[in-house]
């Protein structure tokens, strides 16, 4: 028999994980999610049953999978009966340990990389890590992450927490700096896709070249003339002026450094 | 007969722009650079003559193209002999009128990528923007610009210096923060190249998804217990936790006037 899956959340990294699950042949028994429309919509994609109701999640699963906001642990873990089977969170910068309280087997499968619902996601290229409470667990988790993914290695939560402020970093604020330019852009009647290209080979270089090599630009080059006019047009315009300044410091103290 | 250009500079971006104009059979007949090495590394490759003295630049080229550093214009063209002919700048935040006190024919043509000397670039998918002092010599940037690039268009200064403010954004400030994970990464001992799929999907996301719908992560959900513990980790940090913060703001105020 394979091993059945519950999942406590029906965000945008639940739905990718229990999808991935189930196409390599794990059973997903049950959604739940505060949102019906959510629970439901990830249920009929699973085939399975959903509820909005903590006390009807199921007992009898293998593992529970708590896709959640890190926020929302404390008002709805305590509320089900995990009925001492596996726990297991997904979250980068929550500590295994927070799932102790609640049961004695638990673990954690973090996957980097940023899902939004209606985009497709190779999973087997999603980097995976994994965290389990005894040798037995650990081993466990290793053999499922394996399963769903080509890239797995174990993580302890010390480290876990660096690695999703990385992935901040290179992801979260990245994405709001395409936000920043595709908002100067358009307001210059300047259509976004002329940056394609450019975004592209950004992303593509640090492959090959270590990124603060690949650094380039008037920052680099501590060129205060062009520093200075852009400074003056992005004023009035939100905080860009601000913004621009401080990573234009950071950029050269990095490289002064260097030098 | 082919144009003939005489490049004035050696850096990044004359060696991808000289080198593409050569494979496209235009004549390169001269590299000025104030680096020898700079000037005789590309002077080879594109097998035509090098010189480190402006007193020295041919004055029979048909079009000059300046790609140096914006601060050194004034200290470098007001020494060369442009015989009146065509002088095209490369850079982004200067106006065509700095040109205008050297010759009649002056132009600008703004290649849009990131250069790195020894990184391979297809020129055909740069955008490259361009403009011109009158009609003629418009239609003539239009016509070698088409000849290099698939992606031309023409685009006035005061335009440009915003397409240059928005590259900034998504190319040199995104590096930088790929440096800013990298170094948390390793000093924690995790490979950078677990973030490469992430990177390269946060990239790739944006030609499907507008930016500010893609965003992701902490800040947009305004998870404040994440962001302080993240803050927390990043003390001592250079000033990686005032960026972190400054940017979580940023989203954050993005992200609310739109619900």
């Amino acid at each position: 028999m394979s091993l059945k899956f519950a999942f406590i959340g029906a965000g945008n990294l639940a739905t990718h994980l229990s999808l991935s699950l189930k196409i390599n042949n794990y059973q997903v028994v049950q959604v739940y999610s505060r949102t019906k429309n959510s629970a439901k919509i990830l249920a009929e994609k699973l085939d399975c049953a959903f509820t909005t109701s903590t006390k009807e999640i199921v007992n009898d699963a293998d593992i529970y999978v708590i896709a959640l906001k890190d926020s929302v642990f404390g008002q709805v873990l305590p509320q089900v009966d995990f009925n001492k089977k596996m726990v297991v969170h997904c979250s980068g910068s929550m500590p295994m340990s927070v799932l102790e309280k609640y049961t004695e087997n638990v673990g954690v499968l973090y996957p980097l990389q940023t899902f939004s619902k209606n985009r497709e996601i190779n999973f087997k290229e999603v980097p995976v890590f994994v965290e389990g409470s005894s040798a037995e667990n650990e081993k466990l988790l290793l053999q499922i992450a394996n399963q769903i993914s080509g890239s797995v290695s174990v993580l302890n939560s010390e480290k876990r927490i660096y690695l999703h402020i990385a992935a901040v970093f290179a992801c979260n604020f990245v994405n709001h700096f395409y936000t920043i330019a595709y908002n100067i852009l358009t307001s210059e009647n300047i259509p976004f896709e002329v940056l394609y290209p450019l975004i592209k080979e950004t992303a593509a270089k640090i492959q090959i070249t270590e990124p603060v090599k690949a650094q380039t630009g008037p920052a680099v080059r501590f060129d205060e003339n062009i520093i200075l006019k852009h400074l003056k047009h992005l004023e009035g315009k939100k905080n860009y002026d601000e913004l621009y300044n401080l990573i234009s410091k950071s950029i050269f103290e990095h490289h002064q450094k260097r030098n």
